[in-house]
């Protein structure tokens, strides 16, 4: 199995409302307006968005709601990048669970949920490379 | 907010055995024997195995436990390709959830789930693009 991850879905109770969010932090999809998975090109990966139900059945899951062990980070290339990150996650109606600051790993990010509760991390870490096309590189 | 995601963190409750699964997919990481987590380069961006607990502290989330609404896709070049890394995945000790085949949407993909109940699918997707070092175009 090659070293990579080609997809991330993210189960939604409301679809029109978490494409809302991802177009309002600038991201962009070729979904019609009708279509019930909305897929973002994300770098050399896709983020998709799924009805959370569906998710879970084709995922032989049980649901019990809530987190599940995942959370997906976005890494920028300075402290000054993952406030402004932050602050257009804001803007687009994220909830901030974790204000920008220092990290006890030596970089620098926050938190926020997307309206489903989906974690992402904004952050900035010294010790990675970030390519030019956004690329992240464990020992550059 | 570009379009991307640089990392994706799975919170595992046994460290050892979560990375050993993925070790036997024949994946390597830097970490060393008693890194507290353990990071995989995964084309452009980056797996990170890390505790659950410490994972969900660190989201700003409550753990209930169980799956959360996220499901991981590892894409391949055929048909044959989804079958061998679902025997991979079979032989490094996943739980098979849902046996290769033809799916709804008119590609061909079978799920399995890594130790800790982390969901993905192994999807062959006539319609996307898969380039020589992985990365997935949606509009080839």
């Amino acid at each position: 199995m090659e070293q990579r991850v080609s997809l991330v879905t993210l189960g939604v109770y409301d679809l029109a409302r978490a494409r809302s969010f991802y177009e309002g932090l600038g991201w962009s999809t070729g979904a019609g307006p009708d279509d019930d998975v909305v897929f973002f090109q994300a770098g050399g990966a896709v983020l998709a968005l799924w009805d959370r139900a569906s998710l879970a059945d084709d995922s032989g899951v049980t649901d019990g709601g809530g987190w599940g062990g995942v959370t997906l980070a976005h890494n920028v290339r300075s402290p000054e990048e993952v406030d402004a990150v932050m602050a257009e996650a804001r803007s687009a109606g994220a909830r901030i669970v974790r204000e920008a600051g220092d990290t006890f790993w030596g970089g620098y990010s926050g938190v926020f949920h997307d309206p489903e509760g989906h974690a992402w991390e904004v952050a900035h870490n010294p010790r990675w490379g970030l390519a030019a096309d956004g690329s992240v590189e464990l020992n550059p």
